[in-house]
């Protein structure tokens, strides 16, 4: 390998607006999508990473905003992501309760972990790379309650399938598994498969979930959950070895503030994501499905609003 | 629970064509899609599954076929899937050579593993549950060699969404990963980013690629290698307790054959969907972004075809 | 100009479907698809014209069926196209009436024109042009009535740019006007505008409806009017100049069966194409503004079905 | 009919952007998108028309810009639009030459009608409806030269349904006519028909071109022609009666600077959507039919850049 030139590349800071990024134009930040944006396009933004900075998800977060809240008007749906895994801190299972959790308990704490043991050891494995210049990822799990049966698509737009594009959508993120995911390939289809039973209110139920929600690309009616994972933040404060865009081996120290663990931000971003998929199908479902009954015993129609006092009040 | 009224559901087999459905009709599957395409359309086809079983990608594996070839002839892309993944038997990281690895090492054996040894254990593991009427799933690891560099959109169309909504779209598909996945989690960035150099031929590579050949959303040139999770097929030969399309509890005993792992099978799915995704970002990008180059020393064209004689005699 | 070399292209007959096609590929019937197809795609379906056939629009009235029925029932649109030009023959704008018009009528001639005596004459400017081999086109008039107000959109997809592409796509189509179209121009604002009052039944209504039921891209409760010009049958059995497909000047003398004039036989393609728009618009409005009704007293929501047995039974 | 009571309503004017736009809100002016947009979605912008003004057109003339641009320098493409028809001034048919007509011919006058003398008289027309408080429309013409063979799609999507939609995106227009459009609908077949011939240079072209350079749905390489009508601008200075928000009959002024013909700002419009139909239209076609041509002795390859300082400089 050849020796690479030292460069010292300036990292976009609140409080230095005005800082230099003449540097940071010369070395493409390794596993960034600084070297990729010039081989697609030929020129790309420094400042902040353009495009690739998570900055671009505020409108996502925006729309899902509005989504969340007409979800929740129209069928009561609920979403909430939290923080699952830092690092080697994993949360586990059975820590949280699905039906139960609310977003007081996740946002109790500034990883977004709802359990406060985990949240305290999830700070401690980050404080501990901050001071180190290096950086870490983690895993969001997203839950969605009272999504209406029936929604989604049963080939190439499957729910599932939507909710992954969507989710590996997002900056840094490397991986989806919906209910069981990848664990659920260690079951035995007699092991894994949720039955289904009827309940007392007369709903045709499944005693286990792992589905995840989704069966067939379609809701089934039961909680939709579904992980995310997120790879340590590529910009780090430790000296590493690249290129330049002009194509010399170079020693680059990023210098200015980074992040050392983007994962506690990427829970509204989860969420978003999936409030917009869900009101998607939502809208596509009534007006394929809804309009047009086929089989009422079956079908459990969302209907429509029957007045303006209804719903219009509450989306202001 | 109510004591279930016993059903006995056939599923079909190809000896066995004009079986009688009519039970099948009574009782939905656990964790099939039979339930849910009721609630969303008020009907469904019973016969063999309809739009939910995995014959539906048929026209998938068709369109792939082609894909393959173009992407081959166009730009020297290679894609192999393989079975990494059967019930418990996991095909180690190092077993499998990315670069070297062949279509005939795959096509050696029934469970499409490129390792004879491991072939052994998963042709073992799903005989093993076979006799019991029992069913396992399994993982699929597909690589794409030869991508050219700048592939893929920087936001929503991100080369890894694409490839995520789509393999999530084949039957009981619960996760993807791509490039270090979920266990990248457990790494720093500094141990996780993949570093820049310049090799002998003068092109930008990685040192080492937990990337999986994307970077923010567009290919950067090296090895595109990804996972789906396929859980264990729905269809088993047990018993299981479930509920009637009447909202009855019953027992369910399907009769007839299933197939007690899918995941060998899915091999072909995944190669096709990757292809379909690849051929489709290739003709965007030369849309994109070789009518009007920027700057050729960043970008690397793909080029037009110069002669009829160069790709027309290849294609028939 | 080289004199030609005399071809003699055979035309396919639904009575010799066997016939010989290969003199057909060697000469571009002009204004024909032949050539434009050899531009694009280097290859063309000879046989029937392929693609370019207004066979190919089936699908579109086989959908189109399902779409006229479902508008019926959910809103009691009604949607009937007549011809009103053949040639030089012109329908007096004022002998038919927009509002009492009937499918009886239209289909009580060959030419599907609505009043007798122009019936006549149109028959007969057909059989007049059948005799010497030559063709002619004319003008599909098109109606929608109880089309629900609001359907559409303000911007790029209004309601009037949706009908003109579906009737553009239309083979041999080469106009469409929607309400006072070309003609309109020659009014003044004052003359032209379509003044606004209450009806008894408290509507908002216009007293004139040179709009065409769409204002601003969008329905305002009138009937929805428009037009469309098809050329006349580009396949004529008179002796033409063009070129060969190995670019040689040729005389062409197409001999078989063809249709002197395809207007009447559009009638159905415009009514179907139609439909699907407003099918599809309608869809789109009851996701986008009947979910969550901002307004009540402005908006008249078209509602969803409130029973099975509205419904369903009709549409099987 | 009610009488109805008066209401002066303020229009917008760029010298009162201040203005009191209460009484606006009160009555829906007769042919705008007032009423439509109340009855869609029970809201609308009062000020200045919101997205049904034609002020909406700004973002699509600035990409039109650089789509003229780019199809200018990638294969010489040159679209240019100008006003054929004020009220009843009529530009006949051979004043322009579709061939050598220039820019400059139609910005010399401010309605932008090549014809110096036909613009006197159009000038003429609109200033006598100005001083009544009047207004008029009017037919813009079309043409785009050079535009490559093959461009386009054979059935739905064919390239006249797309501008044809394009234009009837546009505020005000009615109505769309390519080549010949509706007046074709006077001749026959033999009369009609482009006779194929080839040129000098060993081109397939057509004699005459009332097909408009698009046959099949898919540009021939003569020169694409095609005419829009716009109707008289709605907002007009005379006493109208209409209704108000409320459902109340009454009468309307409308008062402030109101446009007595809009259609010579139509052009640039017209101008800019056909820029971006042919700009989709010719990035869909390199995707689709360069990567791989099948036939190049019938194909036109219009081919990538074969260097940077072929393209790029041109486009800063």
């Amino acid at each position: 390998m050849t020796t690479g030139t030292p460069i010292h590349v300036f990292v976009p800071n609140t409080d230095q607006r005005g800082g230099d990024y003449s540097e940071m134009a010369k070395a493409y930040r390794p596993s960034h999508a600084d070297a990729t944006y010039d081989f697609k396009y030929g020129v790309r933004a420094v400042q902040g990473g353009g495009r690739s900075s998570a900055r671009e998800t505020i409108g996502r977060v925006a729309a899902g905003a509005l989504a969340k809240k007409i979800l929740k008007l129209k069928s009561g749906v609920e979403i909430l992501a939290f923080v699952s895994k830092v690092h080697q801190v994993v949360l586990p299972e059975d820590a949280v309760d699905f039906e139960t959790v609310t977003m007081e308990q996740i946002e109790s704490n500034i990883v977004r972990c709802p359990d406060p043991e985990y949240a305290e050891k999830m700070i401690a494995a980050i404080d501990k790379v901050r001071i180190r210049g290096d950086s870490i990822g983690g895993v969001v799990t997203c839950i969605a309650r009272n999504v209406p049966r029936g929604i989604g698509s049963p080939v190439f737009d499957k729910l599932e399938a939507e909710l992954a594009k969507a989710m590996l959508s997002l900056p840094a993120s490397k991986g989806f598994e919906i209910g069981s995911g990848f664990a659920g390939t260690d079951f035995t289809g007699s092991e894994h498969n949720d039955e289904f039973y009827m309940d007392e209110a007369g709903n045709v139920r499944t005693r286990t979930n792992r589905s995840g929600g989704v069966q067939g690309g379609i809701s089934n009616g039961e909680i939709i959950y579904f992980k995310v994972a997120f790879k340590p933040t590529a910009t780090i404060g430790k000296k590493q070895n690249t290129v330049s865009r002009e194509h010399q081996d170079v020693e680059l120290l990023a210098r200015g503030r980074h992040d050392p663990c983007v994962v506690p931000r990427a829970v509204p971003m989860v969420e978003s994501m999936a409030a917009l998929v869900l009101m998607d199908q939502l809208m596509a479902h009534i007006a394929q499905c809804e309009m047009f009954p086929l089989n009422f015993s079956l079908q459990e129609p969302i209907g429509m609003a029957s007045s303006a006092s209804e719903l219009a009040p509450n989306l202001s």
